[in-house]
Formats: structure tokens, sequence, C-alpha cells
């Protein structure tokens, strides 16, 4: 099978196309003309096919102060696209590539890159303030009075083109449905990510898993894919059981309706004494503490994906620690985003992951508010936005 | 080699021997003459060869209030043995069988024994106030007006003879001299358990020990014979760095001397970012913080040691945990006593495992209050008392 995306070439020449711009903390994001320069030395400039929305974009759509508040913008972080133009010193890439940009950076050339134990890119991941990840404050985007417009996360993928580097950006099987390839740029490998390479979930066990949002979802579908016994997934919202039997959750417990006994309780008692995979995906130091207690003594691991929003500390009993329980964090599930997504891919393509199931809504990029608004409410998984629709 | 240990048989007898009763907390140790009764079901009798001191036995001997502190009780829990007679149900063990009590169970048969993952049997670790393991609070132990004696941990070693339940007791090679063995059943086998089934620490790695006491020199040790690049001792005595040396420790850090300077600041200039491996061996939620602090960004791993006494928490912060980070926590060094023990033995008979250098002091077994006193003042690492000299 062969693909083509049918490209306009403007190597080496600004662009002018369409981007959504947020313009105000938490106002309607504007469709906009823009210049998107040729991509500089390790650069590469991708047409984007499809992108989806993320919690994350929703955070910072509606953050309104802090040095991280940054105006005009194009958010989207969660994307697929094809490669337009390279620039300098770019190997591996090449026109009409299809591509996942990605947040998380891997350079691929740094002691943390090499190592098979982290996926922590110690020469890139400390910087994630920068516009673009060689140049600093350098921008690729230019409104139409000629002002800088902030990029973010290394990705900005609210625009028919960007630029990002080539450590942000992974060649794929043009094979997979674009759609469904977005989803691996973020929340999906995340999740099973989370699963499959952080807890290493095995045949037969226990898992709970702590909100069910795209990310949660995705731990479920890596657990179900390993052949986990029995997959809790815990959610304020009862719709979700019924959404997540088809990523494999086996069981539901909802907090509001267990008010006298703890959520760990409940899951001991559900699992003989805790389940051996704990997941907190929401980002409050008391589920990551009742996804500790929740596993079993001698060999329970809690694997922390939720990002905290107010810098707060997790508090454990030493003595439960001690009783030989482990707690690990991760970014990106643990995943080398260019050695790992293509394997994603690959597990699509053999009809093993789920990509289809979290695909709840499908709309043009015009209707990019919408689609916004959407998960705002929680009434979406992922809604995938096609740029050419 | 052959060899063989004298023992007088009183099968289904009991026995009259002397033995170093604790009968008031913190007063010195008394021995005197008890009556030790022959082994019911899955117990066996064994003649005490060697007994250590370790910190746990100070710290009962020390305990003054509480349902943990009782009088009279033999201590003692670190210890070699043979086996005089067996009770009925016991198989893998005779007469003459060279022994190692542990104080951690491993009955083999739950399912927490049969996973690969676990070391806490869960059938009987969370009992550990019983006098016996399957009797409850039966003693086997009479002091010479008939009353009572509490046993300590499953082992009580500080007597010429004791009973010790199968799930306690570990068979090993009458090739390794018995005080060395000793060493192996507690804080040997812990610290050198840490180093390598936890943390599975490997070569190049960077190793940071906070608390050099016999646990934190055999975690050295372990990560030493892994081949370790860099063991950084943390310890407020400045004579445990030449100590250290022994067991791999090539580097020393007084937090005396660092006052301006968190222990955690220092260590991360020493490696570039953190050490790979972290542990804490004393049992203070600070330290454990520190160690936490201590590793590196994408894959730094803690492992906690210490007993906390006051069952206070751990806290983390929620950010440096999600960056790749891993806390956890073990028992006995994460190991199995049956399956594990017998490959430390190994281990030093091969002339890798270094146990001679734990031995600082050797007594008999009368000098025991000289022991606890050498061991209280922090002088030993450990003191070996022989029953028969
Ligand atoms: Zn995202
Ligand atoms: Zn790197
Ligand atoms: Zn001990
Ligand atoms: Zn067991």
């Amino acid at each position: 099978m062969e693909k083509t995306f049918s490209i306009s070439i403007h190597e080496g020449k600004p662009i002018r196309c369409k981007a959504a711009l947020c313009r105000k903390a938490g106002e309607a994001l504007v469709i906009e003309e823009i210049q998107v320069d040729p991509p500089q030395a390790y650069e590469v400039r991708i047409k984007i096919l499809c992108t989806s929305l993320c919690h994350t974009d929703v955070a910072f759509w509606k953050l309104d102060s802090g040095p991280l508040a940054r105006f005009p913008r194009i958010l989207g972080h969660e994307a697929v696209g094809v490669v337009e133009s390279i620039g300098e010193l770019v190997d591996g890439f090449n026109q009409g590539d299809v591509v996942v940009p990605v947040f998380h950076p891997h350079c691929e050339e740094c002691r943390d890159c090499k190592s098979p134990k982290s996926n922590w890119c110690s020469r890139f991941c400390d910087d994630f303030v920068s516009n673009t990840r060689r140049y600093g404050m350098a921008s690729r985007f230019k409104d139409s009075s000629g002002e800088d417009i902030y990029h973010f996360f290394f990705v900005s993928s609210f625009s028919e083109y960007t630029v990002v580097d080539i450590a942000h950006l992974v060649k794929i099987s043009p094979e997979i449905p674009v759609d469904k390839a977005a989803l691996l740029s973020c929340c999906v490998s995340t999740g099973v990510g989370a699963a499959w390479k952080v807890a290493n979930v095995e045949e037969g066990s226990t898992v709970a898993i702590f909100g069910l949002g795209a990310v949660g979802l995705a731990v479920a579908e890596g657990a179900r894919l390993r052949g986990a016994a029995k997959i809790i997934g815990v959610d304020l919202n009862p719709d979700k059981f019924e959404i997540g039997k088809r990523f494999g959750i086996t069981d539901f417990v909802n907090p509001a309706l267990s008010e006298e006994k703890k959520i760990s309780q409940v899951i001991k008692e559900m699992t003989e004494g805790g389940v051996d995979y704990s997941f907190e995906c929401i980002g409050l130091t008391s589920l990551m503490e009742e996804a500790f207690n929740s596993t079993r003594t001698g060999s329970g691991k809690t694997v922390i994906l939720g990002m905290e929003k107010q810098m707060l500390p997790i508090s454990l009993g030493s003595h439960d620690l001690l009783r030989g329980r482990t707690v690990c964090g991760t970014l990106f599930g643990g995943l080398k985003p260019k050695l790992d997504i293509p394997v994603l891919v690959d597990s699509y393509l053999k009809r093993e992951l789920n990509l289809d199931g979290f695909i709840t809504h499908e709309l043009s990029f015009e209707e990019i508010n919408k689609a916004l608004d959407l998960l705002v409410k929680g009434e979406t998984i992922r809604c995938v936005l096609w740029m050419d629709k």
C-alpha cells in the first residue's frame, strides 16, 4: 500500500497558512493567517494532517498569569503530519515522510538517551520554556502584523504548518490511518507505555487505574494487551465504566458511592489484599496516596502519571513502603519516542492495540473551538481535527 | 571437606542449657539455666554455634513500654546452628545439618512465596508478635522457676538451644565457617540483597549509601561486587570512611562538614546530576528524602532499608517523582531466605563476597554484655559470640 499526501513545497521560503491562535487566556481561539518560516538546522517543517486536543492544551489555554502564560500562542501537541521541507544537518527525514511530533525530546546522543533505563533526555528535557529547541526564544511563526507568535511544547500543531526540531519528531509507517497516529503523539503512548514499560504489567495480574481520561484508558488498554486478569477503573463519572469496558476495564469503583470507605480499602477487598499495579492519571496527591495504599504488600507497584499542579509533595507511610512496595513516576510513559512509537504503530497494524476507540469525535480544523468546548465539558475522549476537511 | 559438630541428642525430651535472659529493659542480660522444650510439628530444635548482635536486638533490649516490651525474653536473631532434633512433619532438615535461622519467614507455599516478585510471605509475615510461628503465644522456653520465657522474632539465638519453625530456617553448606554464616542471618543479606535484587545495581553505576552500619556496608559490598564505579558513603562518623573502603566505598560525605549545602546537593555535584541508586539504612524520614533527592532525573532509584521508629510518613516532591524516579522499600533485602542465602554462601566460598571484614570482635557467649556495650557505643560492626568458647 502506497499513500501520498498532497503538499505544496516552499523549500527555503516562508509559508502563509492558517493557524488557531490563543490571543488571550480562556478566550476562543482565533483562526488567522500566519507566516511559518523555513526550518533552520536540525529542524523540519511539517504540514499537519490531523491534530487532537489534550487537557494540557486546555491548561495552557486557561493559564492567565506567571511566566508560562504567553500570548499570542499556537497551542496543540498531539498530531501527525507530513514533511514539507528539511533544514540543514537533518538526517533521517525526507519530503513526504509521515511523522509524529512529540513534546518529549529524544536527542539519541546524550547519556540518558543512550541508556536503556531512562527516557529523560538530559540534553534537552530541562528546557521546556523555549520556542525552538536549539534557538531559545526564536520563533518560526509571525502573525499578519509581523509579531512573533509563541510556540507550545516544541510542537504547536494548531496550525496548517509548523516547524519542529528533529529531537521532537518520529518517522512512522504511512500505513497507519493518520487520525489514529495522532493519538500516539501524547496520551495513548503515555498510558500504554506506563503499563508496558514502567510497570511491566504481566499476565494474570491485577490493576487499578485512578482517572479514566484518555491516559487512564490507555493504561487499561496496555494492561488488557498484557493479559491482566482484573482491571479496576476509578472515576467519579459513572459513564466511564461503559466506555472503559472497550479498553479492558473489568471492574469499576465510583468514589462518590463509597464515602464511608477509602477507595484503597474497597480495592483491597476486591483483590484479596491489594492490586499488583496502580496508576494515578489525574495529578492529585490525595489520589496518588490512595493509589499507593491500594497495592499489595510485598510487591505492589504504583506508577504516577498525573501532573500535580500546585507543586505539593506526596506523603507515603514509610512502613508501607518498607514492606516491599514501589512508587515511580513517569513522563511519556517511560517511552523513548523514536524507538517506541513505531512499536505502537506496529501493534495497531497487527490489530492488537485499540486506537479507534479513543476517537469519539472528528471535526474540521475550523471547528476547533467546538472541540475545545467538548474537552472542557468532559464530553469527549479524543476529538480529532482534520486540517484539510 | 567434612565437618561434624558435637551435639548431644535429647530427641523428644526437654534440654537444660544456658541462655542470656533480658529480664528488664536496658539492664544487663543474665545468663541463667533454662529449659528448652522439644520441637513440635514443623519445628526444629537447634544448637546455636555462633550468634552476633544487631541493632534490632538493642532496640528491643531498651524497649520499656508498649505491647512489644516483654520480659523475661531471649533476644538474638543473627545466628547459625546445627540441628539437634526435628518435630513431626518436618521435611528437608536432619540432625547435624548446619542451619541459619532467619527472622523473615519463607513458607514456600503461599501465593507470595511462590511469586518471583515478592519476599513478603503473606501467610506468616503479618504476625510478628507470637512466640512460635504456628502456636501463637506458646513458648518453648521456661526459666528455673518454670515461668515461660518470651521468644524474639521467631529466633531467640542468645541461648545454647532454641526452637525455630521451618519457615524461619535455611539449610546451608557446612563448608562456610560458621561465624561468617551467622552474618547472613540478617544484616549482610539485607544489604547485599538490596543492592542485588531490589536495586539491581549494574556495572559502572553510581551509588550513595546513607548510614554505614553493617547494613550500609553490606549494600556497599553488594554494589562493589556488581562493579559500581562510584560508591559514596554518608555517615557522621569519619572513621567509617576507612572501614568502608574495605567494602568498596570510594567517596565519603560527612553531613556535619557540609552544613551550608544539603547532602543531596553535594552528591549531585559529585556525580554530574545525581546517583543511579541511593540507599537509606538508618530509618530517618529526613534522610530518606535526601536519598531520594540525590538520584538522577529520569532513572534514579531509591531503596529504603531503614526502619522508621515513629511511624512518620515520607514526603516526596511529586514533580521529582514524575521525572522518572523510583522509590521502593524492602525487608530482608528482597531476598527469599531459603533460595537466596545459599547463593550468598556460594559467593563467599568462591571468595567473592567479603564477610570477614564485618567481624570486628569475637567473644565468648559469657561476654554477651560486653558485646552489647560495644554495639551500643558504635565500636563494633559485628561482634560474633561463640557459644562453646
Ligand atoms: Zn498531551
Ligand atoms: Zn538526549
Ligand atoms: Zn538484625
Ligand atoms: Zn509464604
